[in-house]
């Protein structure tokens, strides 16, 4: 908020001038050549007006939002399917390279555990150095940029870079990442570039409400070439990143992502990987009687109990950054040995998923995808047992073993990628969260659906037709639902319909789907409101609902009324004495006394950099140990701190590790108020030592 | 806009005393004998403490939103399900009535004419006499009430009797009409009701934005109920209804849409109507190969057509008003005989669909539902001919003529079908025009399809295996575009999945749909914006789409910098004098002109009334005089025609009538007119014949 002001202020005058230049200059301008062109006489001259002309008509058309959309669209798919078959390409390389070694098991393991070891430790590595901005999901940054805050670095081309490699390889190591929260990222860095880019064509692209509309349509985008999903992206993108969201802006959505959607399924037909476009994960399930209505309780259950899921995901996730910046041990260690925490747990999480080892019980061996594709599986594997007889034989016996049954596996499945899940997502590489959810809560959903299948084998309905459960029905309701309560939204059910390409479990999906926000909204916050928390970025925290008392509240009842502020015209003394006398982290700067115009604000920390480079060193020291002596120390430093998260720096990629810059300042400050606490003697004692 | 300022500046003194005697009475109120009961000694204290803290329990929770979002999902599914149940109790009397007299074609057809004309006259009577504002959509009534402008009666008891009675007969009689933008209306009249009715308990409801927030939630549970479409209604209100949505309001939306949806499904399985819950119009289409993407270019074919008659839907229907309101005679004689102009249509519509007549070439003697059923059939008509073995002979029947073939009947039921729905809506009766639009878009995309099934009857994908072109996914992406392009939605896209249960055909809807809104929203407004133009309802236009230019456009460069306005101690002759110099519509009320606080505005006419009121005859005919001399009369009658309508009245129902009290005005100021016109001795001449 401030930030932009500030910057608003910069361009304003700036802005007046070359407006005030503008009327000045009302006198027609000299027509350049090209404009005279059309009176010239010559063989070449009719071609030459015609190509200018067709230039000139294509420059404005340029400008129009829709050629924007296409090609953003177009970008993102590119990007998306590129991304895609990257992807596919490094787990093929995996599972290649583990099939080979089936002589030895020690090879084998050796084999299952650099290779993503080594992919996650260059991705962090890539992106640490080219861009730390790139770490992480991406959609809390984004949900703060749209709120107006500039945030330094975060949609620039080297950030891209560093997003879209670092991303491949993090999702072609096989760690339980998801891609839909980078996704969002990217797009947004692309249509910021591409506005850059086109706005040397015409200078359409200047107005900056009009690029936050465009960055709101970008977000649509990513989500919708991420799943193929454009109705469900649209309105996941709007409930993730707005609070009040423009309805004019909606066709700009709703064309850019099905446009990329479409361009995206395009290519995998001509890719000759399908035969036409269908969904992503096409399920098969029976369309004359999809449930039962007795069935609503499991869905119910479902619901409720994925809200409580949700809610202490965000809470195991939180948990983990936390404890990690809180051991100072580890933390030191860990900021020099930068890529050791992403290695260590790759270790951790590949070891237990080797398939011949601890994988066996869990379905090890199964990519996200291919995990998917089984949950959402038609069959009953409980009473059917996994069949023999059909082709997708080779991943669904991933799911049975001799010594256990389906239960057992889905169970330990669900308990060992619910922590793995949790622990990965704070890796410091570019990765989401909304896939590895996803793939839990098809897993719990089967895991009920199993149960009542095994409960009920012929179905709850007693009329004449036998209709049996479908466990893959309660696989996409869990899905729906946990990935719902993580991250607060209703529209991932609009996802699941699309991504299934069946929308017959509507109610169940939806009933479940509000059930879990209903119970995770109340007890957490969403994973990226917890994750804004975490960064400190500047972002003011939503109301929430249904509570009715907030509606009595007036603005007058909770605001400051005797605030400190500084003037222009304001002399040191005065400086000192605000900042005695008050404890606020930001002073209003108004342009005088009498007319209290407010000019902007400074940050404290600001003013005292300031004074102490001002003043002469004989008073600084002076007005330092009163600083000292009239607060602690401890307060400025962590206010110096989050000076640097939220200034110019912009917030750094790693949430747990405070970013260096900070660091140097707090021991600075930490020296300073050590020398200052310390008698002139022993100080110069200390110093010769 | 100003409606509400006017009201707020009236209740705004009554709010700050209740305030001070709030703060000044913080003394103990005495406590009431139940609050003293705990204390009390007897025998059935217990149980009445008991009793008291559950009644308070209860009265606490009901202030919370989503008793109040459950309790309008369960009125309104329940109203919706009586509604279905009683339309299709009337249509199945006329289909009796109609087969019980097939020896005799005369009888039939009175029977078939005067049933519908019967209810739509009485519909049409009964809305008119009970409540005027009941008639048509409501959707733009809604639109206009949700910017915060207030009209009067239309969101009360009275209104909601007259639109569910009205809309049931209107429905019952077979016309072309639709139940959706009704329904919109009366979810938010419900709402209205409920909150009044839950505010006897609680005080939570007397807050002016938590009730325009239940209030966009109301319309999406009217169209959530009304055809089973939780996520499409939650969709569609907001694109129609809303320029800024809060996001926090989403979940309203989607809870009460979603329960009451479900409630609606839910009766029609306990009254065995249905096995399980499912969509309303069922499709089968084969999920493997939904469509050949060489079949794109006759999706986006569709869609363009759509485009061009949505708008050309749009166009007639106002031009049918404009030209009913300017045939002066014609208006007049239907002014006195209200029932005339609906009775009428009637007559024709249901004469030109006489099944026996030239309905036979129009599948005329098919329902609204009926029709839907048939052209999102699986078979392919033209091909594999209408087919004799399926159990849905009756209805599929009607499509074959001896005579003729599919494509005629086809071609014949569209045109025919399009002017109709155009006129139909025009009638003053509670009904939207949102279902007849479906159906023909229908209609047209199965003619689309089976023009594409037959030029390519193995279908185009030249692999291995045939899969046949399916001209029912051919209807479904009509009747999604062409109801999108007239109400300039893209939400129609997922109500289509909703109504069909099946998501398989999601990227040529969306495409044929966002290609129909391009082309609609370049020619013509929406219907709804159209209506709200006609009924001449206080609401800014928005600014559309595409057009960077309007991004660089300031309020400077289009506001009136010298504005004439009245200031609260100003002269008779002042007023006078600020009428003479100015021609604007209203004049702003400032205190005085050195504070210039704007205190509201006022209309110019009610300025002059009030002048004519208060000054004496004789000045009085001397100010006329001078006002006429400087202005012609015509503009002043015109804008006292605005003033009726925008004023405390509210529009009136009928589009295409003046309202009575202001055709009065309009008689007087002509008189008025008329009369200064004349020279004094002429008048006296007049005056004594």
């Amino acid at each position: 908020m401030y930030g932009r002001y500030t910057q608003d202020l910069g361009t304003f005058a700036k802005d007046e001038a070359a407006r005030l230049r503008l009327q000045e200059g009302d006198t027609p301008r000299p027509r350049r050549p090209s404009e005279l062109l059309e009176y010239t006489q010559g063989r070449c001259a009719p071609c030459r007006v015609c190509a200018l002309q067709c230039q000139r008509f294509l420059i404005s058309k340029v400008g129009e939002d829709w050629v924007f959309l296409i090609l953003l669209g177009l970008v993102m798919a590119l990007v998306s399917w590129a991304m895609d078959f990257a992807i596919a390409t490094c787990l093929q390389a995996q599972k290649w390279m583990y099939g080979g070694l089936d002589t030895n098991v020690l090879l084998q393991y050796m084999a299952w555990v650099t290779y993503p070891t080594v992919l996650i430790t260059f991705s962090a590595g890539f992106t640490q150095i080219l861009a730390p901005q790139a770490v992480g999901s991406g959609i809390p940054e984004m949900k703060t940029i749209l709120r107006g805050v500039v945030l330094k670095e975060y949609l620039t081309l080297k950030t891209f870079v560093a997003k879209v490699i670092g991303l491949t390889c993090a999702l072609g190591s096989g760690m339980p990442l998801g891609k839909e929260g980078p996704f969002v990222h990217i797009a947004s860095m692309c249509a910021a570039l591409l506005s850059r880019f086109l706005s040397l064509f015409g200078g359409f692209y200047e107005n900056e409400a009009r690029n936050i509309e465009m960055l709101a349509a970008a977000c649509a985008v990513g989500v919708g070439c991420c799943f193929a999903a454009p109705i469900g992206g649209v309105l996941f993108s709007i409930e993730v990143t707005s609070t009040f969201f423009a309805v004019r802006n909606y066709w700009r959505g709703f064309f850019a992502a099905t446009f990329s959607a479409f361009i995206f399924r395009v290519l995998a037909v001509w890719n000759k990987d399908e035969e036409t476009i269908t969904a992503l994960f096409k399920t098969r399930f029976r369309l004359d009687f999809p449930f039962d209505l007795q069935e609503l309780p499991a869905f119910a259950v479902i619901g409720i109990a994925s809200g409580f899921g949700g809610a202490l995901f965000v809470y195991l996730n939180r948990k983990i950054v936390q404890f990690m910046r809180r051991q100072k041990t580890i933390n030191r260690f860990l900021m020099k040995k930068r890529l050791l925490f992403p290695a260590l747990v790759t270790l951790i999480i590949s070891t237990l998923t080797f398939p011949p080892g601890f994988g066996q019980f869990m379905a090890g061996q199964l990519t996200q995808k291919d995990t998917l594709v089984t949950l959402f599986d038609n069959q009953t594997w409980a009473k059917q047992g996994i069949s023999d007889e059909f082709e997708y034989l080779g991943i669904l016996e991933a799911w049975r073993h001799p010594r256990s049954n389906v239960f057992v596996t889905l169970v330990v499945f669900i308990l060992m990628k619910f922590w793995m899940s949790a622990l990965a997502t704070t890796i410091p590489v570019p990765c989401g969260a909304f896939m590895p959810v996803f793939v839990i809560g098809a897993a719990f959903g089967r895991l009920v659906g199993e149960s009542m299948a095994a409960w009920f084998p012929d179905g709850i309905h007693t009329d004449s037709n036998i209709y049996r459960i479908v466990p893959g029905g309660y696989a996409v309701v869990g899905a729906a639902a946990l990935s719902g309560a993580v991250t607060h939204t209703v529209s991932t059910a609009v996802i699941v319909f699309e991504l299934t390409g069946q929308i017959s479990h509507i109610l169940p999906v939806m009933i479940a789907v509000i059930l879990a926000n209903a119970v995770a909204q109340s007890l957490q916050p969403s994973l990226y409101d917890s994750i804004i928390r975490i960064k400190k970025l500047p972002y003011l925290p939503e109301l929430g609902w249904g509570h009715h008392e907030k509606y009595s509240v007036r603005v007058e009842d909770i605001m400051v009324r005797d605030i400190r502020y500084v003037t222009l015209n304001c002399k040191y003394r005065d400086l000192q004495q605000v900042l005695h006398s008050t404890k606020m982290k930001n002073l209003p700067l108004v342009e005088s006394a009498e007319s209290m115009i407010l000019l902007g604000s400074i940050e404290r920390t600001q003013v005292g950099a300031l004074l102490s480079s001002q003043l002469s060193p004989q008073r600084r020291l002076l007005a330092l140990r009163q600083k000292v002596l009239s607060e602690d120390g401890h307060r400025l430093s962590d206010s110096s701190i989050r000076f640097q998260v939220r200034g110019a720096e912009g917030p750094q990629g790693d949430p747990w590790q405070p970013p260096p810059q900070s660091a140097s300042v707090y021991y600075h400050h930490d020296k300073l108020v050590q020398a200052l606490k310390t008698e002139p003697g022993q100080r110069k004692k200390r110093e010769e030592n």
